[in-house]
């Protein structure tokens, strides 16, 4: 097998884009699919600074990497959700990765946010899904952060596994609203929220995995034990079982969407733009925001199980 | 476990409906959701005739059994594609079905209508993938033979399983005319196509099959042996997963497309309403009608061949 770039002996093949490469034309082939992700897409420029949300995984790591490579001016957060040792390796992966490379990692603990705020609590006191409450928690702070500490920009480590698997489900329950959403820049429509962009939309999870290994990244392997029975997995396990019988077909399947199927997004004024939360000032639909709603929600049980406890 | 409809002791349970049955509710709830398929999508009614397309397959079978049973004046028609000895047995299924109900079976055989236009013939002429060419070969002779014979409409045995996998197909293509065109009843755009109603199209295989179990049909089991490694049975499988996963999936799956996502038929002027063929006389877009472009092709194929074998 020979390097499609170079000629050279190919290590990693990609039956998806019917390609295959040496080592240093694999990290090439990679950011170059990064830098055209961002340009085509307008994610950012150079003279923005970008607020990455790292998790210690894979995606995540390999981003801010490829990221500080391609010259942008980058700082980590870290947000603690308290999900017992899981979170503490994360934490560790993260904060090793940083230090080894001279970057700033920003660090939120949920826990010491208020107390019973770590999510294991908060989804126990809500019963709320732990990945809704999480979900809730993760894109409050990360707006409120990036705001406050001015970065215009959030990035994420989705990749197209992620995004495929998301689009599967919104396609599955045909979930309109959702479809309209689900693009790899997402501009603001309040002046407390910032752009939300993906770069790593159209690599796969295996191609972000070789990456990592290539480029020594050290990262969390387990998944979060949250997502175990999680829906989301059913989706990627029926993606996987298409791609093997017709690789390229996950890419084919959101790029196609994005290209040419997406429904328009609503216009500002169809559900009103968002208000203003009276509690954090944070953008709400409604009165208070899902943050702090989540917040009166748990301090309201938390308070309640004390006091029928001293009963 | 008791049957959901009389209490007494259930023989079937059905996940996707939350339900059992015994044997005698579960024929009465299978054929009360083919009468509720027929009346709300109107697709037909007793005054019409109608013609089943049927393969000898459980699902083309159990749709002309629960008819009959219901009232409905059917004919089947029985359209011989000469694929080796799954044609055969398929044939004698159909017969035998139609002779013990005293039933009327009309018989084409491809075969008979031109020299080498049996399906593999044809595929392997023209190099067409043989579900293409019988595709196009399928839709002919159902709408000149309801036409012909004066059957304002087709009804087929397509299911749930069936058109799921069709939607899916579509969806992960983002195909938006096929998606269009999807539905349970097809009009017609031209005085030589006729109505085409999908009646089990929120049954699945499964209920099928056992429907086709309790009321003795004997059926061909085997699937054409051209549908091996067909793309439409890995979408079959992925639906499978989910559906394990969460029962009822496929049916929310398409139920909620047809109900609220479906994109709006183009307008008869968009591409032109269809045409007549200057050959057959039957529908065209173009000159030609798809099945007489078929023969055409396939006639020249032949001679050629012929003649380079007398040389």
């Amino acid at each position: 097998m020979k390097c499609t770039r170079c000629r050279g002996a190919a290590e990693v093949q990609l039956r998806a884009h019917n390609s295959a490469f040496c080592r240093p034309c694999y990290l090439l082939f990679f950011r170059l699919q990064v830098e055209r992700a961002v340009a085509s897409e307008k994610m950012f420029t150079k003279e923005e600074r970008l607020l990455i949300a790292v998790s210690g995984g894979k995606d995540s790591l390999a981003l801010w990497d490829v990221l500080v490579d391609l010259g942008y001016d980058t700082t980590g957060l870290y947000l603690g959700l308290g999900i017992g040792a899981y979170s503490s390796r994360s934490h560790d992966k993260a904060a090793a990765f940083a230090a080894a490379r001279g970057l700033t990692l920003r660090v939120v603990e949920l826990a010491e946010e208020g107390p019973g705020m770590a999510v294991p609590a908060v989804a126990g006191l809500t019963r709320r899904p732990a990945c809704s409450a999480c979900g809730t928690m993760k894109r409050h702070y990360f707006d409120q952060l990036a705001i406050d500490r001015g970065f215009p920009v959030v990035a994420t480590g989705h990749n197209l596994d992620d995004e495929a698997a998301r689009l599967l489900g919104n396609v599955l329950h045909w979930q309109m609203p959702h479809l309209a959403r689900q693009r790899p820049v997402l501009e603001p429509t309040h002046p407390r929220f910032v752009r939300k962009v993906k770069p790593l939309f159209r690599i796969s999870e295996y191609e972000t995995a070789i990456y990592s290994f290539l480029r020594r990244i050290d990262y969390v392997v387990d998944e979060c034990p949250n997502a175990v029975g999680a829906t989301q997995l059913v989706y990627k396990d029926m993606l996987n079982r298409l791609e093997t019988a017709s690789p390229g077909s996950k890419l084919t399947f959101l790029q196609d969407f994005l290209s040419r199927a997406q429904p328009e997004l609503p216009s500002a004024n169809a559900d009103g733009p968002p208000q203003t939360c009276v509690q954090c000032g944070m953008p709400a639909f409604g009165e208070v925001c899902g943050y702090c709603r989540l917040v009166r929600e748990t301090t309201a049980k938390r308070e309640r199980r004390a006091a029928s406890g001293a009963a």
